[in-house]
């Protein structure tokens, strides 16, 4: 048997997880893909899907990002917009929303949906599941 | 503030959320979307996302997959493959895997993460995100 019980402010965690996503998206636009990184779980576990792909571990979901994105010019700017937070209790939420690149030559776009955890050292994104327009 | 305490046995709630999976793949290949829709949240809220495309609501889930999915033909044979559950507490869930359908003339694949919570008519899907094969 498991057991667990919490007290938490709804109101303070939610801010604390859109706060993730706002300096995340200030590190992409500064093209600081390294600062970005931050909001990710640091953990072989952390696990980000994408089309039919998936990877595991902070340090190759790093090497993947860099590799897609090798320049400012391939980054663009992203904007994350109808995000929806759902605190399931003090230290487990899910987050779901849209992101936009704006590029010099297109716009990609799609959906996204995070899984976070809270650890001492705050929320992290422990799972990213991605698609795209086709 | 809000509070949560709950005990719960962790094998016996994994079980039912693979029970869940494992009855919606049969459903699906006797052809029988109007059952494997039971897996689903009954409600105006459920969300369901894939690529850039995002649907809200039980009614307009159903009415998506008989569109995309006219006759067995188009459905084939379902298969989950490598499914990860996590269970965040006693009554919230996400679960990661593959899916694949084999038909006659393709083998469409990709990837899910979905959230579950459990209501007293047991678990049900509250969201759904699914990500395709490019």
């Amino acid at each position: 048997m498991f057991s667990s019980c919490s007290n938490f402010n709804k109101e303070v965690e939610e801010k604390e997880i859109l706060d993730l996503l706002g300096q995340q998206s200030l590190d992409w636009n500064t093209g600081n893909i390294d600062a970005y990184m931050n909001g990710y779980w640091k953990s072989d576990k952390l696990r980000f899907a994408s089309g039919d792909r998936v990877n595991y571990g902070w340090e190759t979901t790093l090497g993947y990002y860099k590799k897609a994105y090798p320049s400012k010019l391939e980054m663009g700017e992203l904007v994350f917009s109808e995000i929806v937070v759902d605190l399931t209790n003090s230290n487990s939420a899910t987050v779901f929303g849209r992101w936009q690149l704006t590029r010099e030559t297109d716009m990609p776009h799609g959906l996204f949906t995070l899984h976070l955890k809270k650890f001492p050292e705050g929320w992290k994104i422990i799972s990213d599941h991605t698609s795209s327009a086709k």
